[in-house]
């Protein structure tokens, strides 16, 4: 009992581990290696100015995968290679336009809009319809087919502003967006009009992946600003002519052979045992992808530039995966755990970095009890770092499919207050990008890695 | 003793207020208010873009004193006044030039400068040296008089990048730009050039008060760019005919009234007693001061606005003020914390925002180890809006002065990766600011002042 008791204390106050001292002074060592000669952030100005955008199944998408296999091998790690991978090849075709019309007082005016990734087009002769407002699809189940059929639905439910994750205020609205599209086609709709998902009220649309649901008559969908909505919403209260005219060239091509892009350090004592850390390498069209997800990418190589400059030998294998397609349609993350499961990869943990490249406020995981409370026990080695936020639910959408493998799936968790100003929209540039913000984020991703090397995080390393 | 302990417990569990629903509860109110109607955003796209850079005794710097005014009482607080303050009055004249000169490899080569503040000029003649190159003043007495005296000092050192906190890399680096001009005259130096006071490598210089040492020789200071910094460290090295040519037309004029400017909400129960938040309404000349410090002074005005929307009654007069002239004198701290102690006005707790407005991390106190540990006892109501960092050393500036009237001195703590970027610079803009990270701060300011009104910070309310 007594021994127990004292183990129970030591635990207690933290002073259990013999390399308690060690791992502190490794992660310092990370943070000065990053913050002193980092390279995510030159390598994100050329992946976001001199490639740009990378839709999947475009040449910047092919651009961005030949790019980073080839940053890969120059940093000399151990291992570059590609999984090859079918994707969607959506193209978004001439400049939309979203036009309010019908009403003497609130038209014609344009509105700021872009069409929804996946979505079928109007072609040139459009959608002119009359519009109906809702928040919701409880209110629009209400109207009906008789309120629906042959409308317009204009799904105009804001984000809510008082809750501090935006990713939860993002959770709370984007129903609309994904969903909106086929829930009004089962009505009977012709077209709908979603209020961007946006953090601000602004002149900037934001674009996004919408899926139809199978068997239900697929019709167009486009996002407007949020200023647009607004203006929208006045004009229907304001004026009963008022309708919309939608025309949009967008449409889904046939699929493209693309490729997930992995770089690895191959492991001292239990190579055939994986450590994932990643982003994703394609983006919206609209943009640079600079935050989404240019960020986690950059930062993925960073963390096995970081630990190779370091001299560091780990014991299991160490991935920078760049997935492909996460935006409209995942096919990169769910090539990545089939592959894995049919090699008989054993992966611990995967740690997804898709939040943007902001100052770093913690991880989340998906994980067992122990894998969790692993986690939470290292929290105190970050903070100084001003890193606390250990241990929430949730983890990333390309790292998602490696649950039923036992894997440990951790989220990257930056401040997330300036996210959705850029977040599938044409403001999604370098320029938004903050050098020591986008470091201070590699390096904890690069410490978290070295700690699940060194200890493992679910009671099997 | 049983009593003690049961105490003791309630005490260790955080349930020995009967408030604390009520506290948890008046916090979200307060974010709520803030984050769905704060106007912290458009007030400072007004005093940014409208009225601008606001250095000391400048036309800019009177009408923001008659703005901050009009605004307060547009808003209705209990009264509004101001304290008329003597500032310096700095002009920085026409446009300044540093060259590289001498060497044929290296120059002709202007490099990005501006003078520091409060420094004399060179006037048309300019002056023209060689260059010595120094870390630090250990350096510089090294070379002594021989080595310095008909010369231009250097100043090199960089900010430490491995500090986490960018203000601990800015102390520790500004020694240079504030102390280095009189250190160098000590010596015989005729001017000197300050790397300036940034975060990264780039071409934007940064100026910043220069402090003349009293009966030493007043030699011109300035600025230059990171970049250009390095680039000067690099010709100094390759060619010992490298020289330097300075030309300034920055003067002091005669001193000019001003005025902090004070908005209040007279307390219910205990009027005579005060607790103030603040910013100082004065900037830098190159851009519009818009962190440093419009961001202070716009979060301390919707401190008031938004308990005044919430319709709370303070026990304690609630002050919002605007102090004058912080960035090259200090006058209006001085002169706040002067009339303070005349007029017999006991000041429990006063909180300054100086350090941008940028997502906040928590607050840093100067005071008795009860006043902190009664802020320290606070931060779990701030951890679900991600406040977490309670009870470090500092304050600000303008509040320094209060330190001998009893007054427990706060400083609000924002994430600091950016603001060095901007600090001082013509890149302090408005675009620079996100709305809800500004609005954030100014709800955790409102916050902390509400508990301090409720419950007092020293024993003593």
């Amino acid at each position: 009992m007594r021994i127990v008791n004292f183990v129970l204390i030591l635990a207690l106050l933290g002073i259990g581990s013999a390399n308690a001292q060690d791992d502190k002074e490794m992660l310092k060592s990370i943070f000065d290696e990053t913050l002193q000669h980092g390279e995510a952030y030159q390598k994100l100005d050329y992946l976001s100015n001199e490639i740009g955008g990378r839709l999947s199944g475009s040449p910047e998408a092919a651009a961005a995968v030949e790019w980073s296999k080839q940053t890969m091998k120059a940093y000399g790690f151990d291992t570059v290679f590609l999984q090859e991978v079918m994707v969607p090849h959506w193209v978004r075709g001439k400049k939309e336009i979203v036009k309010v019309t019908g009403s003497d007082i609130f038209g014609p005016m344009e509105l700021k809009t872009c069409a929804l990734g996946n979505s079928v087009g109007t072609g040139d002769q459009g959608v002119l319809a009359s519009v109906v407002e809702v928040k919701d699809f409880d209110e629009l189940k209400k109207l009906g087919k008789s309120g629906v059929a042959g409308k317009i639905v204009f799904f105009s439910r804001p984000m809510d502003p008082t809750l501090i994750s935006t990713f939860a205020a993002y959770g709370g609205a984007v129903d609309q967006r994904a969903k909106g599209a086929s829930e009004a086609a089962k009505l009977g709709a012709l077209a709908v009009v979603v209020r961007s998902m946006a953090s601000n009220d602004d002149d900037i649309p934001h674009t996004g992946g919408l899926v139809y649901e199978k068997g239900v008559k697929q019709i167009p969908g486009v996002a407007i600003s949020t200023n647009s909505a607004n203006y929208l919403s006045r004009a229907l209260k304001g004026d009963a002519n008022t309708k919309l005219y939608i025309e949009t060239h967008c449409e889904m091509l046939p699929e493209v052979l693309s490729y997930n892009v992995i770089g690895e350090m191959t492991g001292t004592s239990k190579p055939n045992e994986y450590i994932v850390v990643g982003g994703h390498l394609d983006s919206w069209d609209l943009g640079d992808g600079a935050h989404d997800d240019g960020a986690g990418c950059v930062q993925s190589i960073e963390v096995l530039r970081t630990l190779k400059a370091l001299n560091y030998k780990p014991k299991h294998s160490i991935r920078a995966v760049m997935y492909m397609n996460e935006e409209n349609g995942l096919r990169g993350g769910l090539k990545y755990a089939e592959l894995a499961k049919k090699n008989k990869e054993k992966h611990l943990a995967a740690i997804e970095s898709d939040r943007g490249g902001f100052t770093p406020k913690g991880f989340t995981i998906s994980g067992t009890k122990k894998a969790v409370s692993t986690l939470e026990s290292w929290k105190e080695l970050f903070e100084p770092y001003g890193i606390y936020d250990f241990g929430k639910p949730g983890s990333g959408a390309d790292i998602g499919p490696l649950e039923d493998q036992g894997t440990a799936l951790i989220g990257f968790l930056p401040d997330s207050q300036r996210y959705f100003n850029y977040h599938h929209t044409d403001a999604d540039t370098f320029d938004k990008i903050d050098k020591r913000e986008l470091e201070m984020g590699a390096a904890s991703m690069a410490a978290l890695v070295y700690l699940i090397d060194q200890h493992g995080i679910d009671g099997a390393h």
